[in-house]
């Protein structure tokens, strides 16, 4: 079958016929690839800047692909909640067995570090036609939504970081007086895909949102902002207009994106650090950690997803398909066919929010 | 009476006798101050290098004080908690009455910052012969505690820090299989008060605890790391003896100190900020960013305590006591008549953990 | 303006001419109404058989009406989000403004009982043509849910019940080993709009929902049960069909109704108690009480909702537009103009699930 | 070696001589018994009430147990934490190894039932001259408890039951506006040892404890509630002074000790259930239902502890050796050698809170 396949640690990537025989094995579920999404991992594996890739055993080469949706063709013995022709979402990192957060499911937290990941690290992706995986990691997706689920697996990262915020955050009262977020200021680093999620789900749960960037928004970043009621933020123009911050996302991984905001930081606020990035650095002062002492401020780095995360971010696609059908449908920038994958891989097109790549 | 009086934003410290005449009101109560203790703010006042200290309404000094402990003289109508002869420990700071924190009793969460604070800002401490408090405010101390509890207050702001700590550590299993924290490894930077707090109560919960500073023990530091069962490493000279940790917390305040260790930190772990200093500032990568990111770090800053915090640090002083009474007494290196505070506040005595004034 | 009117502890009701003149204050809004719900605590106080009912202070009537949906008509002086044209559901319950959960906006946990309630205690309700409100209590309703949006109230109840289950369930490993409720089996006693509700939200969250009663469904819940994926058992013929439960919600009120089924319960179950009935009684031995103990299993009485939950309540009902329209079409079973609501009012209609009347 | 040894579900008990060889495995540690203490379980197995114990596999008798105090002999291959002459307790449940709770050291929540209880069920017990431990199952004992850590065992569970209400009632404020307990009423039902413990506990945590019995209290429990400001209430005589409770402590196990009581239980309030019991019942009416119901009421059974549990019962009893010293001696009502162990397992002496079994 045709699979979207790179070299790790080399540049380059190539559509080529894998040869590929996945028996159907107890609990096991043969899924057709219907579409995958592409996002900055992706890239930075085909461009070699990413060096923690590596192949699955027994394999010279890796399978890309960790935003997948697909439909089941075949449903092997014993699988009890899925069915020829339900839509599925399949989750990206398996556990390592061993520590205890693996051991419940919360691969995501993950303590040793031994984990894989589909398309990333020790295990094929999926950008092919078919793959089979266990019942246990498949995520059902309601038909409803089959035009949007390819959305699921990035989306689930920003579910599991907001919920594991509002969690922490429950050490105080963070709620307003009238229990809801709307006294709540949210400042979003970054208006890619990720940046774009975060802005309409603290806006789902009430947040005032403010979007920055060091530039100006381009037309669909306008209107996405515009719609959903949130405030674009030209930083290297407007910083000034930058509120007083309860909450700050960095989806960006720049020190020196994030570090002058944090004065802005009210008391008892969050800064979730999303975005990991190369080759940049930025100075802390002292007086810069008295503040965040003094203000009660905590900061929290948040990295993948668990599987209820997945079933969490599919219950925002249904609520934005309501509500916000149209920002849903400006977050995928294009759909392009598996030949031209290469292409959209090695260079990120203009105006891109999210590239996905169709399979059938 | 006597009392330890500044001029906030002024070099300088005197004993003198001011003119306090204090009602006692309804719900309030007259204590006998019997020892206070000295710390690093109480410092940054009379060398004023703090500068957010200033005076309670109508006055033109301050009495310093902040950690105090007292005997009941005299209980006004309504007070049914306290009678004559009871010990009390005075929490420090009184809300702005107008955050949700504050509103219940969590004003070491205050989000307005417009609470006051003891010997600090806007309230006269408890350098005093005598003071009137409101009985919601007084902690009762069992009468077994009253050589340590003028202890209680500096504790009370760790207790709060390691509360916080644990509760949002609930984000994820951070226990070890046998459900305890005896597989974890925990690394305080910093030797003073503050710092032997941490040592002492991360070891009672079970923690491997390695105390660091930038130079070797003096005898008394080595006495108590011995004693407790931890390990002092002196960073100067044996850095690649500090272990990867599961929590690191500084007391230090200087960047410097602590942002080189991050890269110790592992899977999960927390790095809580305590220490508050000037003048000093330390690079941050965006590859440090992306380990946190990757490895679900959380940092939290955490300042003050609330009452519940002191009823803690009593029961922490009665473990201790009847563990490692032998510690306690080191803590408490020199406990000096009123005429010498301003001595021993205007220079820190050499190997001092705690300096005590005694009053009675 | 009409108004549904009662006279507290009395049976009866009408629809009259009442005179009430609301000034529009600072930070309030007129609503128009547009749909209320009928639910049996209204029918309760028609009939007199809810005696907590009294009149709003200066009223010797009371208006009905607590499950609201209205369109703004106008917006009073420093009103900031929300502009004429918007729809908005009324929070029902108002705090007693000294206990510390009512000051934190936490109403629904008023610990001094001393709260008011639109319709039902001390504050005329919404079946009315229209009332002025506080911003603050007026929940803003997303354009694309105003068919749905008079199911908000209900719903509300529900959302809270389970956010604090979900809370209180955190004590253990509540979750399965791939982190979601997917095996975990949910026995939900009572079929009407609470119990329909309380499955539609259970399923999404991904229990197995087993919805029991003593009759066989009618029609329209025997729809709901296969579309949403739930079996629907008669308990009074197939008891034995109800599975090891894991959750049980009980919305009946019945003991008789939930403490036969208390020993299919498993250990670290919950029991959610949200029904409330008069007149009836069952046993309870030591052998029950032995097995919650030894299973660690907890029972919650849930009343009330916070605003929190019902912007809660709009996201399901997002979601499930998206999904179940047509469940969502069938529980609301008649829409009546305002001169039928007596009628309605005085005798649940047959086949009934959700009755609304329609104001404009 | 000697060994109280049973034949489960047969009347009787002996203590004879038994050949058990034991061999050191690595991570193990051969423990010399100092102390048993007796429960009403123990009493419960040797009058064959007790239907669920059996021998450990191999056996056809069960030695009894399991609340033990032992000093360290010998320490196998790669022990880390134990050495030679240290005291420890041994934890008493070991999990099934399956369900998730047992896999991060969480027995005491084990969802299969599948574990075993040393000296109860499928593992022998702790009343022997010595026996083979894991370290990983053993506390470690500060020497200054060696006097008092007897009561390890039995006061754990109780740590357990109020970490776990202390955790679940976050789900709103329950602390008081000083942000203690000391606003909190706790009435504990019962007042042998586990009562005790319960009374002493929560006094700690700062509530106002009632201690509620059918009788007049012996003049151990008078001098036990007087030393801790404790209220002994003889139910019998003076229900009307048992107040209205934020928290019930049921340790008796009978229906009609804890039924009639739930009139008192003020909104958000909890019941702990803790006493098992065989052969009792009482009438629950569905206004008890409707008034759990409407006050947000919380009802939880807990049973067993874990290892974490086991150091904060250490903690306590450092507390309370500081502070109440003398209570500690009363609880512990006679020391008898092992030979006098059957009479004092067969019947209970007259006045015992805590009967314990001397070994050396």
């Amino acid at each position: 079958m045709k699979a979207v396949v790179v070299i790790p640690k080399k540049v380059g990537v190539e559509v080529k016929d894998v040869d590929i025989k996945e028996p159907l094995g107890k609990g096991q579920v043969r899924v057709k690839t219907l579409y995958t999404g592409i996002c900055g991992t992706d890239r930075g594996i085909v461009n070699a800047k990413i060096t923690f890739a590596y192949p699955q055993n027994g394999f010279n080469f890796l399978i890309l692909g960790h935003e997948g949706l697909g439909i089941v063709e075949e449903v092997g013995e014993g699988v009890k909640t899925l069915k020829k022709g339900d839509y599925v979402v399949p989750v990206v990192r398996r556990g390592c067995g061993v520590c205890l957060n693996c051991k419940i499911g919360r691969q995501d937290f993950c303590e040793t570090g031994k984990f894989v990941e589909a398309g990333i690290r020790g295990k094929n992706g999926f950008m092919r036609e078919e793959f089979v995986d266990d019942e246990l990691w498949l995520v059902k997706v309601p038909d409803s939504l089959k035009d949007y689920a390819v959305l699921t697996e990035p989306l689930s990262n920003v579910v599991k970081a907001i919920d594991e915020l509002l969690f922490v955050q429950r050490r105080m009262v963070w709620t307003c007086e009238d229990s809801t977020f709307e006294c709540r200021n949210a400042v979003i680093i970054g208006s890619g895909p990720i940046g774009t999620f975060f802005s309409l789900l603290l806006t789902t749960l009430g947040f005032n949102v403010y979007i920055v960037n060091r530039r100006d928004p381009n037309p669909t970043e306008a209107y996405i902002a515009q719609r959903i009621g949130a405030t674009f933020i030209n930083s290297s123009r407007e910083k000034d207009k930058i509120p007083e911050a309860d909450l700050i996302v960095d989806t960006s991984g720049y020190p020196s994106a994030f570090i002058p905001l944090l004065p802005k930081m009210k008391h008892n606020s969050a800064l979730v650090l999303f975005g990991t990035v190369g080759g940049e650095k930025d100075e802390i002062t002292s007086d810069l950690i008295t503040s965040i002492v003094e203000k009660n401020i905590l900061i929290v780095g948040s990295v993948n997803a668990s599987k209820k995360d997945f079933e969490g971010a599919l219950n925002y696609l249904s609520i934005w398909k309501d509500r916000y059908r149209d920002v849903l449908d400006k977050i995928i920038t294009s759909r392009v066919p598996v030949e031209k994958a290469p292409e959209v891989l090695l260079r990120k097109p203009s105006g891109e929010i999210k590239t996905v790549i169709q399979w059938q």
